[in-house]
């Protein structure tokens, strides 16, 4: 008999913490400490977005992918594609259950008209063009108007080119500006995705969780019109050709390995105030759980009635718990580490600088004085934000009637001023908006949910309510007759009716006998559009206050050479680390690599642990796999790092040293989801999908062969 | 900075598994490899059940403890004494949610009537007076009532002297049996429990996993008449003076360093069929889980209606979803370990045994034969079984009626020839039985779950069914107008109806228009009374077969010079092991100690993370606490071992080689639960509250100097 013993010992290897998102132009800053530690790549060719491995890179919109050949086949999660699936589902062929395999390139699928991949082409820094006409007296709210108008008139040239999606990114708080322009292709086929129970295996139950053994993967195609250009799907269309796509390492890394990530991090917090995390834990969070599980259990007890309740409150009740269980971890996260007290004492260290220099402080504690200010006046407004949020998710009738009513506003003026959101450009994806509600609109679940919100709007002191919901309520004789009347057989559960509400003027609006419509103008009458007008100058406060404080946090990081990262902002960044395991603490210790007997043995036939039969029975012939990895004794299945990730990550490319890939970001552990406001260098972890996984499922799929020999590797026998 | 890196290095210390629920003269010869690794008591001393520290240990029924002064304070859970903990709270004084402290021993209150610990004085052999009349010849069903006849006879002559409770334990599958003669202690004091989220922090939670954080201890006191005699509870009673305490050893173990526990297991199924845990895995426990999980979600509700419903119902929910989890933690046990082929191949070399000499194999082989043959006619009676038990759940006053009808049959008889459970020593019991159903019963809750688990019975094949229930259904007019009419007011929700039933005679029973009681008598008619007439041969047969076959195996055992041990069934046992974490598999290992920084982390303020404030602050003030741990750098709170242990350990003395107090069992992990059939010396591991924790506890309680004193570590100030 053999035991194993896990001793600790101390290790010296990394000067430095693998924090942060980086631009590709601070690449051969940061770039340089890792070239002794495996990155053999020259960290200069990372700098180039447009060259090298970054060129591999796109966005799904909110998700991120790679090219992985040259002709145009892509790898994302499959957690990003999911949708797709869906929407080539039909009545005989349950694809969103049983996966997709395209035995050839005639298979491959459309995803439909709402696939789409970004390819961005270029990048420009348009500091100068946004700040343009905005000067040291210009008022808050012509500044945000100013910063609007620059904003929408770069993206309109830059959209006059076919087929281009543009936007204006903003850094350091907006003292500096680029402008993103991406090729929109928009002829997407589904090439092979494994089956829901594979691909989102362990599911709600798992998420966040580790040890983990999940294929999360899919791939996807882009093709193009004959010449090149993009277009909608068409059968001549042909595979788009990619600047560069990512060979495979299937040799696999061990713990202490180089590894990075790039991608398209969609929101983190590192540089929020103190006091803002410090709200967000003492209220935002617990709040939002609460309603979040509130609203959950009604909807579950809908869904347990029947297929249809079922089917369209689904996917609302998997974000509903996912994002419970997320506050949950924030909130443990932040417990666990103290984090308050550190994101207080790296405050405390900008201040201590600022005040170090007697000019500096004059300019900026006022700034300062003025940012928290400013952040205890938004403790006000949330209250209510937070409770109108709930009321229009609980009633998706009343945020679409509110969104028309907005709408047809907009619509009065020349399409150059109307707010962004409601420009010509985005009419379309609204009337998808619009009539996709048929899909997930549920109205026994919606009238529960929607009621019980307003019972906790209700009970909210007078001063935090609203006058013009409270008259609206008591004209329709309480809030009882009020749900009753707006759920009796609604017309806008008809998709034509919603529809029809983006032909009408507001007049027509507003002489609707629609009860939805009348609420939503009310509600817009007597609170939103006030909450327009003051949003003006308070979004040009924001920014004339952030873009001065995050300068200086800059300068300051420059002046002592530390580099300085950005916030996440759905930009392309890079973060650079090790495949690492947790630092043994309380009991555990997270080693880096689960094991295909895990996955094995965590099968139980019930959903979420339910893939297909055969995939568990390959599973138990341990050791007859071309995958098997000899340190491990087993296929590797999921791997822990430490690169710097949050939403919008998902489905990055993890890479080794040389450029190649190894497998597929796709989650945080539970203990690290706390770092969209700060990092912690012993506790937080990525989750990443093994290559070698992603290749043993095809390996074990059937129809795969093209696939493998697509990327290299040729099938098994 | 620093990182730490968990390396595996192979540890060759011990050359055998610490399975094995020992009997105390098994000590000397499976004691002695442990004098090399820590075991400093002479194996020999750990022989005598009432000398050394097993003089020390008690029994609370289903609970294990251990007396720790010579004035009869005990040791045992929070979780074992928590119903006294609810006896003595009232309408001012939450007991149960706050705890209690005894500040001095005027303070120690009486836990009601139902207090009881167990201090067994002798253990005798008497095999062969319970085998008295049992010949080759003896027919199956005469062998049983010749057994019950002998137990009772055996039983009765023992508990002729005062404050006696006897039992005669059946070993090797019945072919030994000893008479266990307990002195009753019936008055039971209170002296400190924590408040309960910290007894049971982590609450349903945290059960049975690792990282683990609980407080899961409490000290009551033992009181007898001034002349040392057992005595219910009376002012004059002073405290019991015990035959021996354990001592505490408050330095604490390390990772590796020995230790026992010894205590009263209550039921492993270690020498079972693999055919019956593959029955258990394939039906038994999904089915149970699926039973328990629909009940648990129609009382939660319930209970979400009022606290009167919440109160009613709480403690028969954690029972549901302790038991729900259960099953599942054993399934994933048997899938993760492959146990069932590791049952089978045991099996398999017993018989390989068996087959090995043919004088043996013709004795044994058709006693194998015909236990298979009994397993698979059990299967079909499992079926009915089950249903009617949870009808019976489900509806309390249908049990209850059932068992007036039994009790009133039985009572036709003299005492000594009631079945076991009916005579006069059972009457007191059952009495407080129907008493306390007040307090559990919540007729809208039990309506619904009865109404829902009859229908799943009405959905059973017709050979599956009864025909004299279905035929008391129809005659009520369908199984709707049948719930209807037993929930329609029903007298027997009054604890005096109920007990009114105890003096009636069987005719007046029959005579009863109580639609309860008429389905009571109908089903025991037409159901149970013959499968009780069946039951007497069935347990016949099983004794015949099992007697032989277990001592047979012991004989194998014996053979080899290996110890064997006996099936887990109530009686003293003590468990030798080691301070020890997992071994590192899939991504993970767990370390064999939990700190009160975790703990801290774990504090949400929401139950079941919610202990009173002030446990936490001191908890954060880390390095200032007398418990501090140098090695750990923390006070330890919980910790691994691989004592092997089932439920009945709880409670059980965690004690060092020198027999010093470090610990009390309170649970095993999720990973283990499966070891109730396979014993596994990599993953199964028991789980203890250290002493320093609960000495950490009571440091930080008011009015506990009294206890720290006679504790011996005095306060800490």
């Amino acid at each position: 008999m053999t035991r194993w013993l896990c001793t600790v010992a101390l290790w010296a290897g990394a000067a430095h913490a693998d924090e942060g998102m980086w631009l590709p132009e601070q690449l051969p800053q940061v770039g340089a400490p890792y070239t002794e530690q495996g990155l053999s790549l020259d960290p200069s060719e990372l700098s180039d977005p447009f060259g090298g491995p970054m060129a591999a890179i796109v966005s799904l919109g909110g998700c991120s992918a790679s090219f992985v050949s040259d002709t145009g086949l892509i790898v994302t999660n499959h957690h990003c594609i999911e949708r797709f699936l869906a929407s080539i589902s039909d009545a005989e062929h349950n694809r969103h259950a049983d996966g997709y395999v395209a035995p050839t390139q005639a298979d491959e699928l459309s995803v439909g008209p709402n696939g789409r991949v970004w390819v961005v082409e270029s990048l420009t820094d348009v500091t100068d063009r946004m700040m343009e006409g905005i000067g040291k007296r210009t008022k808050d709210a012509d500044r945000a108007e100013i910063l609007e108008a620059n904003r929408k008139a770069l993206i309109s040239s830059c959209e006059e080119r076919p087929n281009r999606r543009c936007r204006v990114a903003s850094y350091t708080g907006g003292a500096e500006y680029r402008l993103v322009d991406a090729l929109e292709i928009q002829d997407i086929r589904m090439v092979v995705a494994p089956a829901h129970q594979m691909g989102q295996f362990g599911g709600d139950v798992d998420n966040w969780m580790w040890p983990r053994h999940n294929a999360d993967f899919a791939f996807i195609r882009a093709y193009v019109a004959p010449d090149g250009s993009s277009a909608p799907y068409s059968e001549d269309n042909v595979p788009y050709t990619p600047r560069a796509f990512l060979p495979l390492n299937t040799e696999g890394l061990h713990e202490g390995d180089f590894v990075m990530a790039i991608g398209y991090p969609g929101t983190t917090r590192r540089h929020a105030l103190a006091a803002t995390m410090e709200q967000q834990v003492a209220t935002s969070l617990p709040q939002g759980k609460y309603f979040r599980s509130s609203i959950h259990d009604i909807y579950a007890r809908h869904a347990a009635t029947g297929n249809v309740a079922a089917a369209a409150l689904g996917p609302g009740m998997s974000g509903l718990a996912n994002y419970a269980k997320k506050a949950d971890a924030t909130l443990a996260g932040v417990r666990r580490a103290d984090l308050l007290t550190e994101k207080q004492a790296d405050e405390q260290a900008m201040i201590e600088w600022v005040e170090s220099d007697r000019r500096r402080a004059r300019r900026l504690m006022p700034v300062y004085n003025e940012m928290m200010k400013a952040h205890a006046e938004s403790v006000v407004r949330e209250t209510r934000n937070t409770y109108f949020g709930w009321l229009r998710y609980t009633a998706p009738l009343l945020g679409i009637s509110h969104d028309a009513w907005r709408n047809a506003q907009e619509n009065l003026e020349p399409d150059a001023e109307r707010k962004p959101g409601y420009q010509e450009r985005d009419q379309q994806r609204r009337r998808q908006r619009y009539q996709a509600l048929d899909k997930t609109l549920y109205l026994p679940a919606s009238q529960e949910a929607f009621a019980w919100m307003l019972g906790e709007y209700m009970a909210l002191p007078e001063a935090d309510r609203v006058a013009a919901l409270d008259a609206w309520i008591a004209a329709q004789g309480g809030a009882d007759a009020a749900v009753a009347k707006l759920y009796d057989a609604p017309a806008l559960a008809s998709a034509d009716a919603r529809l029809a509400l983006l032909e009408m003027t507001p007049e027509q609006l507003r002489a609707s006998d629609d009860p939805w419509v009348q609420l939503a103008i009310a509600l817009d009458d007597g609170f939103f559009a006030e909450e327009r007008d003051k949003g003006e100058a308070r979004s040009g406060r924001s920014h004339r206050l952030w873009s001065q404080w995050l300068k200086a946090k800059k300068d300051w990081y420059d002046s002592r050479g530390v580099p300085f990262y950005q916030d996440a902002n759905s930009t392309l960044r890079v973060t650079l680390g090790h495949v690492r395991g947790s630092v043994p603490e309380d009991g555990k210790v997270y080693l880096p690599k689960t094991t295909m007997a895990g996955f094995a043995a965590k099968v139980t036939g019930e959903a979420p642990f339910a893939p297909p039969a055969h995939f568990k029975e390959a599973a138990q012939r341990k050791g007859t796999s071309r995958w098997h990895d000899a340190t491990l004794g087993d296929v590797p299945v999921n791997f822990l790092n430490t690169l710097d990730i949050t939403n919008g990550n998902s489905g990055s490319a993890t890479i080794d040293g040389q450029g190649r890939l190894v497998g597929l970001m796709f989650d945080g552990t539970y203990e690290s989801i706390a770092s969209d406001w700060v990092w912690m260098d012993d506790i937080t972890r990525a989750i990443s999908v093994d290559i070698r996984w992603i290749l043993w499922t095809l390996d074990h799929t059937e129809g795969t062969e093209r696939l493998l020999n697509e990327l290299g590797v040729g099938t098994e026998k």
